[in-house]
C-alpha cells in the first residue's frame, strides 16, 4: 500500500513554514511547524535537533537572499564593499523584522550568515583594522543594519504625534515623512556617516 | 454586596501585562491581557479601543524609563545631548527587545516618545540643520539605537562558527568576544563615528 503523500521535507521548507509563522505571530513552535507541513514532529527531528536549529535554518533562508558574488574583500575599495554588503544585508531582513528578535538572541552558526562575517573581517583587515577593531566595526554595521531593516518595515506615517509635536518636530515631519524612499535614503545617508569616519581612521592607520 | 476583588486597571498594569507577554511570547492578545489580568476584555476596552492602543501604552512604558530631564536642546553642546538621549533610549529598549518589531510597525503617537523627538529635534535644531536633515537624523540615530538595543540581549556568544570562521574572523572573535562590556563599547563606538560625522556636516553649516 502507497503511504499518503506529505510534503518532502528539506532545511529550506522547513525554515519557510517558520519563517511564515514569525511573520504572522512573532514566534514559531515545532509543533505548530508540524502541523503546517503535515508532517509528524519526530519527522522535523530528522532534519533538526532544537529550537535554536530552527533558528538557524531561518537565519540562512534570509541571508541565502544575499549575492555578495561580487564582492571583492582584497579591493583597495574596502569601504565600497562594505556599503554593498550592508545594502543586501539590510534588504534581506527588511523583508522579515519580526525574525529580528529571535536571531539575534541565539549565537550564530548558519553558514551563510558566517561566510558574511568571513567577508566582513577579511575586508576590514585589507582597510588595515587590527582584531579588536574589526569586531567592534562589524558589531557597528549589524547594529545599524537590522535597524534599519526594522525602519524599512514601518508604515508610512512612522510618526503621527498629533498635538504633542513640537513645531521643529512638526517642520521636520512635514518636511520628508511620506516620501516613498524616506527608508533607504536615511539608511544610505547613516551608512555614509559610519563608512567615512571608518575612512578617517584607516588613514591614520594606514 | 462587595464586588470580588479585581486588580485595579491603568494603563501602566495594562502596558506591563502586554509587555510580559511580548517578552516571552514574542505578541500579546488582548483576551490574554484580560485573562492575565483576571478581569473580562469589556473592561480593558474601558481603557483602550484597539491593539494599536496597548503597542503605544507599552511604547509610553518603555520610553518613561528614560530620564532626560537633564538634557539642555538648547546647549551648544548638542552632540553632547544627542549622546545622552542615544543612551538611554537604547537602554530603555535593551530590556524589551521582543517589543522592537511590534512598535517600530506601528506610527508613533505616545506622548512620552514624541517628547524624546521634540527634544531631538530641537537639539538638532540649535545645531543648525535644516527640517529634511533633521528628519534623516533623527530616523539614523533611531535605527542605530534600535539596533544596539537588540544587540544588546545577544547571548555573550554571539558568534558560535565552528569551522566556518576564516582565521580573520576567528582573531576577531577571539580579540573582542565574551568581553563584559562588548555591546556597550560598540555602541559607544558607532554613536561617536555617527555623532563626529553630523559635528563635520554642522560646522560646514555653521
Amino acid at each position: 500500500m502507497a503511504r499518503p503523500l506529505s510534503p518532502k521535507l528539506s532545511p529550506s521548507i522547513i525554515a519557510q513554514a517558520a519563517l511564515d509563522a514569525v511573520d504572522h505571530d512573532g514566534e514559531f513552535t515545532i509543533q505548530g511547524i508540524a502541523k503546517k507541513l503535515k508532517v509528524s514532529p519526530s519527522s522535523l527531528y530528522n532534519h533538526i535537533d532544537s529550537k535554536a536549529d530552527v533558528i538557524e535554518l531561518m537565519r540562512g533562508q534570509v541571508m541565502g537572499r544575499m549575492d555578495l558574488s561580487g564582492v571583492d574583500s582584497e579591493s583597495a575599495d574596502w569601504a565600497g564593499s562594505l556599503r554593498i554588503i550592508a545594502l543586501h544585508y539590510r534588504n534581506a531582513y527588511a523583508l522579515n523584522p519580526r525574525l529580528l528578535p529571535l536571531v539575534t538572541a541565539y549565537s550564530v552558526r548558519d553558514a551563510t550568515t558566517i561566510g558574511m562575517y568571513n567577508l566582513m573581517a577579511q575586508t576590514l583587515r585589507t582597510a588595515g583594522f587590527d582584531s579588536t577593531r574589526q569586531l567592534e566595526i562589524i558589531t557597528v554595521i549589524d547594529n545599524f543594519v537590522l535597524g534599519s531593516a526594522l525602519d524599512a518595515g514601518a508604515p508610512d506615517n512612522v510618526w503621527a504625534p498629533g498635538e504633542a509635536a513640537s513645531p521643529e518636530l512638526r517642520a521636520a515631519l512635514d518636511a520628508g515623512l511620506g516620501a516613498p524612499d524616506r527608508a533607504q535614503k536615511s539608511f544610505e545617508f547613516g551608512l555614509g556617516l559610519l563608512l567615512e569616519g571608518l575612512a578617517r581612521e584607516a588613514e591614520v592607520l594606514g
